[in-house]
């Protein structure tokens, strides 16, 4: 009989915005339960949290720690599976060290980590302790990235020749106003941030969703960062890229692109063909190749999807999939590596689908390379090295 | 603290597209767990699906009569608080009428029941037994649909002077091709799905969209149906509608239309504005009034949006929500319902925003006109009479 | 060496609409030259429509009689080739008529005619005198149109089974309001019109376009017409179709939608493909057929346009083209038409795509058909006969 | 009366593309007649462009300075108005220079000149002759290109902040199969293209398009070109933009972007609201501001509409027009200020709305300085210098 595994969070209160998805994504599909978590650094709001999960109060913890400590201890058929950490980005690193080292498995929230330096050390344990760990870069869940990816990085389209990838928000201006995105303003403070808003925040999610799709790296960068309205950090930014194969790039972010919700898109040119995706309608994806017309491929539209973006779907044609379900499709896949690893069943490549360890260090490679490069007049291409 | 609901199904063993969505939109928000189920008339499917759902056994019945009176022992902690019935039509009065009249709740798929008579005793049983009862017509769950009722019932656009509501699919032709959406052909046999495959599968959703959205109600319907191929059902109809403040309408649905997936869509054109809406990319909402240029209402857009579609709202705009969330947005506003009469309190309107029975005689009246009229080339206008 | 050829025009003073789209449509191309008009039943404002134009003073007349006498008094060198007349319907005839017996080729706005007695009438006059006629169904010009109209009547996509054809206006209402088109009220007079308003104006080029791309004629429609704000002709309807093949379909056309410019569109569904145009952005046709995904055809796409839809384009794909340019299609087939008559060769079959007295006699059927049937409630199907 | 004014072309040969563009733009609105012309340095393909296009063979010309001089000793209600130049880029400056010097006023395709050195002497031959001068960078044309310009630079968006243009085409991989775009080979020849070939072709139009819109001056660029398939010169280019106001932007361009035809489009976000527009679909603009949704501006759509973007219009709303009416409307503009140098008054700010000689210089520059910036890894930023 299958199992639900069960899943304990570090972080993600009522009031916050991704740990929520994170719970809705892992239910979705009745493969996790949420049972534990320190929800808050504030005890009182972790107890209420719990309470509102309903999640029994003996499981509802003050502190990380003290979580891990007391979980460790019950029965392994009643003890959590993994953990998920949903804290601000200066909060993942402890958390993360400490459940490996508990010997549990780890979702976390990107960015990896507050700095390089702690990154690699996350890499070290995680090659000690042998555990899973996935960084949630949701956006590669999505079924049609999944079909870009196979497509363009499968070579199927020729060489990529040029890659634009943009993520445009105003939330930062909405904040100001009374449209649109409303977000933490913790994103706007380095101490908790770390060196960089928009390019941490979202700039890493269009760097990996292009060395995702491509299957390329990219190997140095060229930035005019901006912090507009007087801000510490960062909140524009645009880039050009110089990929490991000679394409060219470019790559934009914003918080202050009125109006701009989650524009999140890409558009790859390659000698034989190209692909355009937009994340705000994200059961499409545009592709032309050879001579035919521009062709518009669907979440589920037949025989010419590949299995990686069947298996990211639920539902048939038409009946459109969305954000929470990409989410859901990484939690899958973990769920799926983490049943193999318990049945002592190497994991197959569709199971490990998810993002990792790797992508978080040249995520934070990435954010050190364009705020090095993009606020230096004299600079023009920075290497991107982890 | 909060509790989950508990629910129990008939219906809906793993191979089924409905079953596992309502079971996906139940779970999403973790407010409601399944527990129980007679999930197929082959007791074998239904322990195999248990099993794969990670259901207690002891919990997984061979039907539902045996579903019914088990659960019924179980403490009042224990038990299941509603059941969830997703058989094909021929088999929806049955399980309906023992799950009341056993004191349930009950969720059922459209269409109501097999025939008229079954659908007025069913309503006649929710009066008698005081239980909650929803019907799927699962389409009125979207946030924009959810603001274009308030906008247009409200009377913010002026009188309805003109409706067209559309369901083209084309699945039928894709059962002979390799394109497509593959659906069970049970639709196609007049003894399971009753007297109507086309009209009663998707026109049916047309009906039910354009009565929701616009307030009113459909007085009378002219329609010319087809049952292209050899079948014994229609496959096609078209359909003029007479609505009861004087505004007219078309209503056409297919299951021939070549290429087309779940392409319900509705435009309701006003006096002083209208809107427009297309299930297949669902957060947004064409919006014109007055002397404005056309607008794009979002899902979550700001402070355009009403209290009845940001309430169907899980995430900020730009993070895209889609059919399975809307499905979910009925089981929340059930189970909020479900908690209120558990505490004594009358539920809200906004909670009690979901289909009912009404919606379902409705449906089968309508069902029955188009019938009656759309094979008879002598009738131009026939009546829906519940 | 090339003649332009010279264009005499009965109606379209300086102020009017499709006049002037007659006249920058014969122009663009350098092959037709406006040299004489009888611009208005006024000859003040017929003269200053001349000097505005910058033609000749002598050859502005006061009436389309006094023009057709002198111009045909004047030599070969210098007479004009042809007469068009875009008057209001009820004064289409007598041009037209006093035109070919004059001995001059003619072009007529459409309808054809007033009454199906006259445009009977026609029909035998250009029988008899020989002369080149064209009727403006100028939706039929544009290049994505006839790509259609090879694919779906040359059969490429199988059996024609579904038509779906629009033409939703809006323009009653924005009469009463400041938004939207405006056009000349004489519409909704029925001693200028005929016996129909919206049919007569938009219904019939979609009767025109369904016949047109299918290759198929429409036998038989049931409709529902409607006066709305208590106007003496039709200013919405909504019908159903029956096609000589067995296919079905819907038609309706709108004056009342509110906010619709023009929204003239057409979906064809056959049993291995489907079409699907938009006629306020004309560059680009749906196309999906067997097993591809849907696919965007553009106007000079590429290898997989017919000469039909190549022929009638000017400039490379992605540089857009649209109504005037449609319109002009039309004028170029005529005008190649006549140089073939005036050289003594038969015009091949791509010269002669334009539409003529045939398709302006099944036009006025239509017309009789619909608003027999459209405002008796006890009619069901009425036939279209010639 | 009115009367049409004579236009006599340099360039543009009957198997030229922009030639025909220019005459079809020209001839579209009844003002200007095509009487001359020095068509090909080949004589005899000038005389049979001449016959084609139906004029006086005494007025075919073998060279431009045959034609100035013979065009001179015509009496002034006989001769040109004005020449239009369209040859090859390094055949710009001579007849532009002779044309001027010899009293007409011109009209010249972009770029200016081959070199910022003979730009200059033509801004200064302009000042010195006092003759009209435009040059056709065509795309400012569009209506909705126009009421962008009054709403951004005009100031009700609030202050600038960001923009993104960008120019994709696919042509020189086309040029290596079936698909797409034709364009004649000699913009890849540094002998006749100048330094650049895709930044001067089409990255000239974003940067223009950009200054345009916005009423800005962009200060300084940092560039990436690249000489794909080991070309001599530039065939894609990404660039960083800095503004005169401390906005920020990207402009890209590309040549290899495979499948894209003519896909101009621009973004720009203020503080208080943003615009959107894109070429190959020009009749509408994206706009949105303080707290509105986003809304569909129409070309004619209604009173929101400028007098500047009203006036480019013909017809009515949903009635496209497309790339020649938004060449035809420079044409208009120029003919209008010629006919009110004529009569000896001011033109307004409205007829002179046409591009200009200061446009080609600073097109000029742009090119100069992303040559020079983009070649070179150790060069940031570069001035744009007129």
């Amino acid at each position: 009989m299958a199992r639900k595994l069960r899943m304990g969070m570090v972080g993600g209160s009522y009031d916050a915005f991704i740990g929520d998805v994170h719970r809705k994504a892992a239910r979705m599909d009745g493969r996790i339960d949420v049972v534990a978590g320190a929800f808050s650094s504030n005890p009182e709001k972790s107890q209420e949290t719990g309470k509102r999960l309903a999640i029994d109060p003996s499981r509802v913890y003050d502190t990380f720690d003290a979580m891990l400590a007391a979980e460790k201890k019950l029965p392994a058929d009643k003890r959590i599976d993994f953990v998920t950490v949903v804290t601000p980005n200066h909060m993942h690193f402890k958390p993360v060290k400490a459940a490996l080292e508990a010997g549990f498995h780890v979702v976390c929230e990107k960015p990896l980590s507050y700095t390089m330096d702690e990154g690699r050390e996350i890499k070290n344990i995680i090659a000690k302790t042998k555990r899973a760990f996935m960084l949630t870069h949701n956006y590669t869940g999505y079924p049609m990235v999944k079909q870009a990816k196979a497509m363009v990085s499968g070579g199927e389209l020729g060489k990529v020749m040029k890659v634009v990838v943009e993520f445009p928000q105003g939330w930062i201006l909405a904040l100001m106003s009374s449209v649109g995105l409303k977000i933490n303003p913790w994103r706007m403070d380095p101490k908790v941030s770390g060196i960089s808003n928009c390019m941490g925040d979202i700039g890493t999610h269009c760097f990996n969703l292009a060395e995702y799709i491509t299957g390329l790296t990219i190997d140095s960068v060229c930035a005019d960062l901006t912090c507009f309205k007087g801000q510490p950090l960062d909140n524009d930014g645009n880039v050009l890229l110089r990929f490991n194969n000679g394409a060219k790039g470019v790559l934009h972010a914003s918080q202050i692109s009125f109006g701009e919700a989650c524009g999140l898109n890409i558009r790859v040119y390659c000698e034989k063909g190209r692909i355009a995706w937009k994340q705000e309608n994200p059961n499409y994806l545009l592709v032309q190749k050879d001579d035919t017309p521009v062709m518009t491929y669907e979440r589920k539209g037949g025989g010419y999807l590949t299995p990686a973006a069947d298996r990211g779907s639920r539902i048939p044609v038409g009946h459109p999939e969305a954000f929470i379900e990409a989410f859901a499709n990484l939690y899958v896949n973990f769920a799926d590596t983490l049943v193999a690893l318990e049945e002592g069943r190497k994991p197959s490549d569709l199971e490990l689908d998810f993002p990792g360890v790797d992508d978080g260090l040249r995520g934070l490679a990435f954010i050190k390379a364009v705020v090095d490069n993009g606020f230096n007049d004299n600079s023009k291409w920075t290497k991107i090295t982890v």
